[in-house]
Parts: structure tokens; sequence; C-alpha cells
């Protein structure tokens, strides 16, 4: 039986049949531990954001006053900032929140949302990204724009709104070098889940193309992925990809039922909430792409 | 028949038999007159605890602004003030509409989200407290992180988030406390809710346990008790009581048809809008506890 | 057939007959084209307005900092502004944003919720309006006083929150003469849907009462207004009434399945992204009233 693969060496990548194994030890482990997650986030996220954690049995913490983060920030097991509504009254927060984690050894999750729709927004994600978020999660066209920021200054244009206009096959490679560069795990969505430590390259293959006219979902994922890494933080790249399958196999089994993508979302978080191992040992579609 | 008690002594607290028929007429009195509720709330609960006003046939109003606040707030039938993504940018006008409602004889209703978050909270909630509530409604970490406050001052510490610790009926000391000390009604959500006003206590036992993995479903029955308050303000302790039964009539009717949180989400606030008496004969389970 | 009749004369107000087509073309380019739509809304309705233009095919960015209009507005196809939650610090936004589309000749359109809740909103909606919105949205309370203050500014007064006390038809002299000041076009909500140019008036009798008591639906009309606006900005009176009706036609659908107003929010969503032509056809309902 796959589940009885050892998993031990999970700081290794697990071979392909312990990956659903994988998942759904991590997803036990939330539910177990309810880890407080900070959600530093754009105002149009804030309730999926929300929802999702809950229905992963996470523990989940709007709180993003400068005036609370020394109070509050060293509680949590994890924090998530998204920069989709960002404004300079909240980009100090998110600094501070960010700094206090790095130095507390708490592990925090970038969304660099629409990371090239003005300078402002890409020099305040590269700000964030000096701060040494665990993770990076983006879809393909803010991937580029992030790393090309990086490493070829020069080059970033303004792109297209929040809707990606790259496959996530694309940012393979720029998701390899902002990940060297960064030192932190990338993520890119997409019709496959692409993650990378700069070097070895996984894919997460759930998920369907409805949850794209769901607003937030990526969003979403994000905050998850830091409730995934809150629980086993020695193992960012393998939380990760977790955390986008499991969010993905909800997708599939929530499409069942869907008519469209508002009953979508309610599918998604039911399923999401009764996931049970049956369900992830049949679904979780994990590969190596290195 | 239960419905035919005489409950013109609400004054006093309504025998067993006639709760049913006092949630009833509040809940058609807020249909009936829709009043106008002024909430001035976190961002994550705004979706939320408009609908469930409006399901109810209240009239909400997310207005937060200062600038506002002397045209607005006088119009207004009461007010929900919530702490939830509190920063020092919100708090004048939480303070001004309530001081405002203060000197017009208007209820209001104070959520100390996550009351001992941070020091900075915990003094906004004091003072907000000052400002004379009508109704306190938290959970059960919540009201005793408040009631220390009051009463022990030295002894209050940080806790984890928004999700309680403590079981309601570990916080009736505490809410009898803050209810003595603060003049207003206090109510302590859990399994089952505990209304108090110093003296006597009262609780509502519906409601189902996967409400709480439903972000802001606590936000919005405050929200609630602000409409039920509205309408029969001198018997605040009486609405109170009946809106938290109402809420979680509702959540017991949604779940008949739930398969997780979110469908949930959906089935309570259809079953809100569509509650008769009938249902509330049958379902509405106060007693008194003291 | 009458999905056969010309309106390549579309400029004129299209015969009864060619409505329905004309509904289903402007869809089918939104669809086609998915606009990228920035929306600078009120917190209760950035959810429920992003789902409603990723449902009908557009790309919706909710973007509000001064600090990124320069480098994001010109890409966008059309603007939305909404006034729901106004402060201070969101106004600079809203007036930078729609110079710059009255400036490079991009559609947007205003959305003036609660106009008379207090002296500042007013004023605000006024100074708005005078930076040339294509389009103006709004309830029978909210025209009437906008209107008032053009023409009678004395004798604007207060009036109740978001939910309208005038019904649509009551309002058509003031959205005419509103029509007239303004330069834009006029839309009322209500039963039935006013949309005036100042001289024709046309009417949509789409939708169902129960949307009324989902928040939300008048703010995400308005965006879906937006996105009309942006595939067809030189007939901005016929895009008008079609978005209106087509997000009418997409709560009747909903309405067959809902038991309440969460169920038919999810239904109306899912049916918004599901018209096809057909139901376009057989539901759309617009005639002229001038």
């Amino acid at each position: 039986m796959e589940q009885q693969t050892n998993t031990a060496n999970s700081h290794n990548q697990p071979s392909p049949s312990s990956w659903p194994t994988k998942a759904w030890l991590l997803l036990s482990d939330v539910r177990a531990q309810s880890p407080l997650i900070q959600c530093i986030t754009n105002f149009v996220s804030m309730d999926l954001m929300a929802n999702t954690l809950l229905s992963a049995g996470a523990s989940p913490a709007m709180l993003h006053s400068l005036e609370e983060l020394h109070d509050f920030t060293p509680h949590c097991r994890a924090l998530c900032v998204n920069v989709g509504t960002l404004t300079p009254s909240w980009l100090p927060s998110m600094k501070t929140a960010a700094q206090l984690c790095s130095q507390l050894g708490t592990p925090w999750v970038l969304d660099p949302v629409a990371a090239s729709a003005s300078g402002f927004r890409l020099k305040a994600c590269m700000e964030l990204v000096e701060l040494k978020p665990a993770v990076i999660r983006g879809n393909g066209s803010e991937i580029i724009a992030l790393s090309m920021a990086f490493t070829q200054p020069g080059k970033v244009s303004t792109v297209k709104g929040t809707d990606s206009i790259h496959e996530s096959v694309d940012a393979v490679g720029a998701a390899k070098l902002l990940a060297k560069s960064s030192g932190a795990i990338v993520a890119v969505s997409g019709a496959t889940d692409i993650v990378t430590d700069g070097n070895q390259v996984v894919g997460a293959h759930n998920g369907v193309a409805l949850m794209q006219k769901i607003t937030a979902t990526g969003c979403s994922v994000t905050a998850l992925i830091a409730a995934f890494v809150a629980v086993d933080k020695l193992h960012a790249l393998d939380a990760t990809v977790s955390a986008l399958a499991v969010f993905g196999v909800a997708g599939e089994l929530g499409m069942r039922n869907a008519k469209g993508p508002a009953s979508l979302r309610m599918h998604l978080i039911d399923a999401l909430h009764g996931l049970d191992e049956a369900a992830l040992q049949s679904h979780v579609n994990i590969t190596s792409l290195s």
C-alpha cells in the first residue's frame, strides 16, 4: 500500500508513491495542531482565505495593525503576506511582521499579487522578498515579473492585472532563478502547479480550470501553504507542494457537484473540510519535473 | 399553547415557555420595522454581517468615516462596533459613533474580537466599554480577558487569536463581573450561549458546532443582536438571548442540508430569511441558568 | 428570428426585438475580450463584485492606491468607482483614477452608494460627477439625491442608509435631469431598471425582488455595466441597459433553484457564468419608456 511508504526521509523529495501519504499527514497535522496563521492580505480575499484556513483546521487571524505586531505575531505559527490591495499605509505592517517572523524562525509566505501592476508594487514586493519568505507563490506572470526584477531589473514592464498571461510551465526558469536568488521555495500556480527550491522542480497536477473564475482562490491557497509550512517548517518544499495538491483535490471533488464558479467555491470549501485519506490517496497527483 | 403566553411583563425574564414567542415577536418586529443598523466592523466580516442583517429583515449600513458620523449615526436605530481588524485610524470613528449613540439613547453593541491579542487592542476595548455599550458579545476567552482587564488589570496575558480557548460556561463569573462593572448585558458565545446582566444568567442552547468553522458567524450574530435590541431597547437582555437563539436555530435548520462549513453558511442565511413562528416554537431552547 | 435583426445602427436605440441580440453580443464580447476592469469600491462589495466580473468573463482588478494609478489605470478598459465605504483617504484615488480615465477616453462608471448619507459623501459624489463618468447607476433615492444636489442644492436632506425608499419609476425625472446636467447615462435600479441619456428612457424589466436581500448586488451590477461599456464605449446607453438585463436574467434563472438570498447569490453567479444566447433571447425584457 502506498500509504505505508516510509516518509522518514522527507527532507529529501518523497517518491511519487509517497506524496499522497505526505499530503495526508500534513493535513492531519494542521487539523490536530490548529496552527495560528496571521494573514496580512488584501480586502477581496479575506473572507475566502479565512474560510479556507478554518476548513483545513487552522486558526486564521486577520490582524494588520502595526501597533499589534510585537504583541501578536510572535504567537503565530506562520504568516501570510499578500499585496493584492497594497497601499503605503499597509506596507510597514507587512515588513515589520515579516521581519519579526524571520527573527523568530517563524516561516512566512509571500503572495506577490499583480507584482508588476506598478513600480510602487514591484518595489514593495522586492523589499518583502529581501525579508526572507520561506515560500513565494504567484501565477506565471507574477513570478516572471518578480524574477526579472531581481535578475534583469531594467526589463520589467507592466502587465495585465491579476490574471496571468503566462502558463506556469513557461515560468519554470524564472521560478528557479527567483528561488536561487531569494532562498525561498517558489511556487507557480497554473494548470500544473510548479514548485522549486532552485534545483529540484516538482509539479502538482490537481485542481480544475474553473477555480480561476473564483476570486481569491490563489490567495487562499497561499494561506493554506502557510498552514502546511507551519506544521513542517523544515520541509517547506514538501509542505508547499502538498498544500497545492490538497487544495486542488478539494477543487476536483467540489467540481463534481458544481454548476458554476459560485457553487464550486462552496463545494471546494466543503470538500476541503471533509477530505479523508482515501480521497488524497486516490487523487493527489504530484510528480518530479526536474 | 405556548405562543399565547403573556409576554407583557417582558422586562422581567420570560418564563421558559414564552421564550420562543418572545424571539418570534422580536424577529417579526425587525422584519416589520427594518431598522437601520450601522456597522463599524472588521473587513473579514462585512459581507456575512450585511447578509445576516438583510436576511433578518434589517437594513445594514457599513459606514465608518469620521466625517460622516454626525450626519448619519443619529438616523440609526442601533450601532454595532467590532474591533476585529482594528487600527488607530478606525478607533476614533468607533468611539465617536459610540458616544453619539450613548448621547442619543441609541443602543450600541460591542464585539471585542480577540480582545487580548495586543495591549493596543485591549486598551481600545476598555475605552469602548467606558462608552456604555448596551451589549457586549464575545467568546469565552474574549470576555474573560475583558473582564479581567477591569477587575484584575495586571493579570491579562495575550492569548490565542480569534478562536476561543475557553468554554462559555467557564466564563460565567467573568461575564457577571463585566456586566456589573460596565452596566452592559454581556453575552458569551459557545456550545451554550450565556447572557447575563450581572445578576440573572440565561442560556441559549441553539446552534451547531460547525458554525465555528465559518468565519464571521460570531461577528454576524453580534450585528443581529444590535438589530433585535434596536426594536426593544428597554429589554436588551431578552433581545440578546433571542437573537442568539434565532441565529442558532437558523444554523440548526441550515445544518439539515449542509455538507460542510460553506454550504452551512449558505443554508443558515437562507434559513434565517425563511424562519417562521412554528420553527422558532419548536427549536428555540432558552433556559434560566441562575 | 429576432436574433438576426440588424444591430448595425446600435448608436440609435435598438428596437425591442433586437435587445436580446444586443445583450448577447455584448456579453459575448466581454467573454472574448476579457476586459481589465479596475474597481475602486467599498469593502463590503469586493468579493461579490470580483466574482460577478469573473463570471461574466471580465478581468477584475481591485487596486486603489494613489501610488499605482498612473502606472496601472491606463491599462484598464474601464473603471468602476463606488463610494460605499468612502473615507477622505480613498477619495483622492477615486478622483485621480477618474481623471486619468477621462483624459484617456476610458469609460468609467460611478455608483453613488447612499449619496445623501452625509454632507461629506454628497459633496464627494458631486465632485466625482464633475469628472465625467460615462454612466451613473444608483437606486431611486440615490439618484434623486444626486440630481437634486445639482439642480436644487439647498433641498437635499439626509435619507435612510443604503436601501432605497423610492421606486425607480419615481426617479425618472430626476434621472433625466442628472443625465442632462452631467452628460452621463443615468441608470436607476428597481423593480424596473430605468436608463436614460436625458432624452430617451429605456426600461429593463428583469431580475427578482429577492436580489435586494443580497448585499452588493447593486454594486456588482455597476461593475458589470463597466465591463459592458468597456467593450462598446460609443454606445454606453445600450451597454448599460444590456448589463442590467443580463444581471437580471441571471437572477431570474438563479431564482429557480434558490431557497433564500444566500442560495440565490450562488445560483445567480453560476447562471451568469453559464448564460447562453437562448436564455437571453427568451428572458431579456427591455422596452422603451419614453
